[in-house]
């Protein structure tokens, strides 16, 4: 199948131009005239996903691999050190990053992972009913998401509504509407901001909150890669860290 | 005593100057002009601190309350808020951050809290010399920070040398030259990146590393405050986190 | 009553989104919260007029008094002074600026004060017929806003149509279409740059040009203000200029 | 002469290299090789001047001409209707602005013009003792500058240490370290910023405080000029403005 | 005839507001309202021309006299050189650069001089059917053009789409979709970028492409002048290049 | 042998700290810790190039392969398509641009490929003495270089000074100080701009004026490589460009 085809049915589902413009979503290396032989997903891309992977394919990530330009090809950082890899097996990779986020992905998490009782879905921040006590709500959220060790600012026992970011979204505390944010990627400037203003916040993690793409985007696409006798293979690419808590591994 | 004339005493200690561009070290809030009563230090403000210090007082803090220039007093935002109860109480704000960082904080936390054998220091980067297995390591760690829960990154099982930055220091992983770092604040995508470049990396937290300023700060000063009839108290900010394991709660 | 409703009636008075882009126009000093117990109305603020006012009201001005973003809070600037005296009164501030000349001032000045003959009003920038010598016009002009010293620039016997703009209005030079342009605030450069285009100029001077705006807009909130138990006091902040003549003082 | 020798001249006198960045002094209008058959000094240019000076001469002028660079040359604004009679009658255009405040213009016009008793001249500031009453201060500044009106902000009946600033300087009021402040065209937030700063405030006018620049270059160059047969004729652009207090013409 | 008037004629004809950011198309010498008593059309200024064409005349060029905004009018660059001669013979300038491009210019070249199988013109550049081989199709441009000389970068046999931008169009070779380009001024790193491309090149020469200007503008405004008892004379800059081989020259 | 040895090497010899600050200069390709089996020179890549040289070699070309940074992979620019086989052959690029021409190359073309009589060489001008007639000049020029056409612009029968860049100089013509400058890639507006000027130029190309860069770089290092038992093999990118003159080709 033409890498072509495949590019402009994405585009369908999630318009690229919808990304935020310091984001780098789109094909990101290869040729639309590539022929593809199998088609795989995951939120990111390593070193141990690369090798299991075969040559001619395609990777959808979430996280556009190519952030800051590149000046210098020297195999010694994330972006230079993988895109090697990725040319000498002649992979192509496509990123669905900030367009998906506001299309389904806040929605699909709050709503099928977190089963919450939507509000609204405005562009980046999806809000919801709460109604219970934070200890009850944190919980809640942290055994929806297999959490075992979680990360809280509990300003009020009481939550009302909700506002939630996958990933990290912090930046957009000032717009938060809510009396609990949760999102991932808590900094403890950011956690001191919110204290102030008010706002708990339960640190849902950024790798843990944002997984979820890969099996939304292959229920999005299965179909119509199954008319052109393609399959979307989900692989994990690694959560780079561990938790431990004195001495024992948790997750 | 002449607020200016601890404002200078504190300058010759750990020079404003040497502040990075981006910083907003010195006076915040006060007049050099001010009669001072009583000195107080910590690493940050919150509203339990201010409501406990007395009027008249001087409050030096290791992170500057304002960051972003303030163009309208809404007291929504945690500077604001802050704010207006310091001009309320007439109590007048110091911050030493970037500047004590360079001349002393990294330097005392990586040879006095975590005994490290140290190699150099040179301005941001304490570098010391390890050659221990990555698990022993980490747990010396956090036994000498007294963190029971903790995040890390591996990527060998020896550590020969190790970098260490207090705070949130992520954005010098291109500067590193060692098989570990640590430091505050580790978010998914610096992990990622270290994880390719081969470096581990464990995160220390950016409180619980940077709560020394008190301490250090305070045998820096008291001699010149006695002679003055002053004594630097020291108040601790609440670290807005809490962590829970399985709902109980850890450190 | 509310802050938060007599702002939304200010807003819908004069919309502050019309403000320029370089302006600060809005709520700089409160919270929307507030409840508010009085309300004044002066072009400015100064320290007498803080002085007199009571605790716990609204002043609404024309000039922001934050322009310049706020690193340090040292009570030595005009507007961190003035800052700290609305904090410990618990004042809030709300500033009409470039969205009220777009609505009213300008047209205001010119139909009702200046008694002119109007022509058009687009945007910045109030035109009227003239057809009359110069100095009946200065005169006329003159006397109208009380000014027994004036200061201008004569290029022409005859006037037949001025351009009027209050405050400060000599960046607007290049687009005036008319023989005379009357504003304040005018400096020797840009006098040289009118008369080098012919075009005549009279100093109306920025403080005198815009004390109209208390009464102005005492006259249209007051009915909204009565309903609700509340009155506008019009406040006079005082001129900082004084003018004489070989000792003698003039105005 | 050629006017190689006349500009090299000048800037050994006050070397061009010292303006600030904002500036354009130096030669603006003619060529290096031009020969030059007489020299006039003036503050600016205006037409009445270019109509009285000869053709193949050199004009020397304190503010130049041309600040905002040029894209269509109109002859619709001040720059570009004088640029025109330059070329036309072949007159050469130096200027000496801010190099030659710093090396000679606030010292001269402090010390030589109101015979003030001098402490020290950093780079843009004057500084004197004085040591009177505002009033006597401010009677003898305008006696010695001829200016029958005068425009002030008095913050304190005496006045111990006076800054000087000639022509529009009123951009330095943060650094300036004095009670009493003395510039031209202050503008009405100038003298609001002054005021809450305690500092008083003459305005000494901007053409008024700079005319004093042709004796004094005059005096600087005459000796050379002399030497090579030709002589600086000072010929006085007029000033564009006009006083008037109730109908009578003052200055 | 006054000035005015010939430049709104031209403005209906190809509005100047349809020029690119960074040009300067317009009335760059002259006023609105100077009387005009010749009109010239040249792709270029040159001392040549401007020694032959007589007082009061207005001449229309392709390219804008001035780009860089002027400083200094020294009179040793190609603008400040020129431009005394326009003010000292009292001739006016209008420059119509990329709104006639846009216009007219590109399509003109296209089908008429080069009489091309036009497809679409898109703005800035223009689509042809071609159909041929690469050495035809390169004797075909070269003798319509009349250029002996030819310089070109073949990448295939066959051409079947042309694209063509007239003047120097190399900054748009990313958007060309065509197998060949044909524009002037081509440099070597635009020839190995085309080269990778798989795009040929033809250099028609910048003036050589642009200097149908001329007879094209005549055609567009002759009728207009007539009734105004004008007349447009066609007056040829010098291309200032010359080329030779082995001692002979070309053209 | 290691890069990072040739590097070093050719960091001593002409430092990549000489760099002008637009350029890319440097490793551009590949790892320091890479081992290199061969060496080859070339003033830039290409695809036949490519398919020659052995996998794991190094190459050094003039000009860098990277100028605007990459953001998407997508093999259709010149530099991405390049990058993608030398990735695929493990082959390393350094690229020396503005560094040596500022140490070597200016020199180098001047004193030994065009004999010219050198006066200075001012970073990145060089000075001739010439004393000839233009034709003889511009004849010596074109023989030296074996460029049987060539292309000028010719300002007076004789010259006495000349100024050389390789490359593409124009963008310097406001500091050349002679009556001919000889550099490549010359436009239109250049040409234009020169001919204001009264400074002849001749046009060496950019291709060919710098093809000199590779026996130059042959002999200052080949010494060095020879101990480490390597060799450097000089390889010829393509010049793009054909040349013809009324159909036949021409050099």
């Amino acid at each position: 199948m033409r890498l072509k085809e495949i590019y402009d049915f994405l585009d369908s589902v999630s318009p690229f131009e919808l990304q935020e413009k310091w984001d780098n979503s789109g094909l990101l290396v290869g040729s639309l005239e590539d022929e593809i032989k199998k088609v795989y997903i995951s939120i990111d891309l390593d070193e141990e996903i690369l090798e299991t992977i075969e040559e001619n394919s395609l990777i959808i990530t979430h996280h556009p691999l190519i952030f800051s330009p590149i000046k210098k090809v020297n195999f010694d950082s994330y972006s230079t050190k993988l895109l090697r890899i990725l040319i000498q097996k002649n992979i192509s990779l496509i990123s669905m990053h900030t367009n998906i986020d506001v299309t389904h992905l806040n929605k699909y998490v709050a709503s099928e992972i977190l089963e919450l009782n939507l509000l609204e879905n405005n562009s980046y921040i999806c809000y919801a009913n709460v109604n219970d006590s934070f200890s009850n709500f944190a919980n809640k959220i942290s055994s929806k998401l297999g959490l075992k060790y979680i990360k809280y600012v509990q300003c009020s026992n009481e939550i009302k509504k909700v506002a939630l970011v996958t990933g990290a979204g912090m930046s957009m505390i000032g717009q938060v509407d809510a009396d609990c944010f949760i999102t991932g990627d808590i900094k403890y400037h950011d956690a001191m901001e919110a204290k102030a203003r008010g706002i708990s916040l339960i640190d849902i993690r950024h790798y843990e909150s944002e997984k979820h793409f890969s099996p939304l985007l292959e229920g999005l696409i299965n179909g119509y890669l199954k008319k052109n006798k393609l399959k979307a293979i989900i692989i994990a690419s690694q959560n780079p860290f561990k938790f431990c808590t004195q001495g024992e591994t948790v997750e």
